[in-house]
């Protein structure tokens, strides 16, 4: 038996305009201008990713793996199986760090030392805790489908009980967190202004190809039309 | 007075042929099928990705922190402001985790479980060691320049010695590490296989769009031609 989901009438706890948690811990030391703690901004580059990066110590020795997530309001919601070292440890409320990055360009500088990546990145420090409840495991899987493509979740076949009953579903808090954002031109030293040099941004954005269908099981209808233009950057132009 | 790129006579200390170390901590427990231990694989992939996320642990808090990098033969290469947590913490030894993603497309299944991604990740563990030589220092900026933009360390100005000294270089070793890599079709249960819904995948390519010159100020020359053609995946077809 299949379950349907759920609409959940959960409802955000913390307003778009409610700013992310500073603390010692993200505070941004190095070129703090970069920095930030709007909600709203950290929103936007946690909706655009694809993945995150899950960061957990296990015997003092910290780890950093690769996952699809998606945002549920306030919280970020992580998922997999329950044999998963990743979430057995965050399931235990130690500390773990959930980072994600988008690069934006690369920024071409005249001089070496000022060559970098323009980028947008948003760092989640917390304890993550397990939501057991069937109803919110299946909205947190839901959201998972939507993240990755939007209406997805209504073009698939919903997960079982027993599916559901074989995936732990994990959730941290968006509260102490920061943004950096590097955007724009390289930043030359004055005297290298006038060098000889090309200087600029070679702007990169993530690009979908045309689907390709199930090559061992063909489906029996063709992809749907959203995915012939799918995008991630939904705030930049076409 | 500006120091001239040195042409390092260093050579790999590793043969590509040589596997990866797989310790019970860089062996995958879930779905192994995933995992390998080439390392000619793991540098393609190191090779190809513009920016590493980097694990750390201060206080029994990890952190993960994007950051542009490269590879030096089996070593990783790192850098930064002297000042920067992140390397403060790594230049004492400590355990650290370098993890890189490629995200390669959305796998789109008949069921919601069972949606995916296609990615090849890499995962590297130990301690960072701090490159002090100057000549090592000036070969690991070349390295990085020369991760991002091939043929790039040759069209600007190399580092000064004063920007040296305010750098700080790491590098990881190559040793201890693993692989994983999902490709290819969704992997439906059997039952869902005569189901009405679309499945496939859909490729996913970090594109370039046209360079875009320094708008405070312009260069005197044009964008070198290959700025026009730039990618990341030089294994794949155009």
């Amino acid at each position: 038996m299949f379950l349907s989901y759920h609409k959940s009438a959960r409802v955000a706890s913390v307003s778009h305009d409610s700013p992310l948690r500073q603390t010692p811990r993200t505070t941004l030391r190095r070129k703090p201008a970069r920095g930030s703690h709007d909600r709203a901004l950290a929103y936007s580059i946690l909706d655009e990713a694809l993945h995150c990066s899950v960061g957990f110590v296990v015997d003092q020795q910290p780890y950093v793996v690769p996952t699809v997530f998606a945002r549920w309001d306030d919280r970020l919601i992580l998922h997999g199986a329950p044999a998963s070292r990743m979430l057995k440890t965050a399931a235990t409320g130690a500390p773990a760090c959930v980072t994600v990055t988008l690069v934006d360009g690369l920024v071409l500088a005249r001089s070496a030392m000022h060559h970098s990546l323009n980028y947008r990145s948003v760092v989640v420090l917390g304890s993550l805790f397990e939501i057991t409840s069937a109803d919110e495991k299946i909205e947190a899987f839901r959201r998972v489908v939507e993240h990755v493509v939007p209406g997805r979740s209504r073009a698939c076949r919903p997960p079982s009980e027993k599916e559901l009953a074989a995936t732990r579903v994990l959730a941290l808090p968006i509260d102490e967190a920061s943004v950096k954002v590097r955007a724009g031109d390289p930043l030359d030293d004055e005297a290298d202004l006038g060098s000889e040099w090309w200087a600029g941004v070679v702007p990169l954005v993530l690009c979908a190809l045309p689907p390709v269908a199930d090559r061992s099981h063909p489906p029996p209808i063709d992809a749907p039309p959203a995915l012939h233009t799918y995008r991630r950057d939904r705030s930049r132009d076409p």
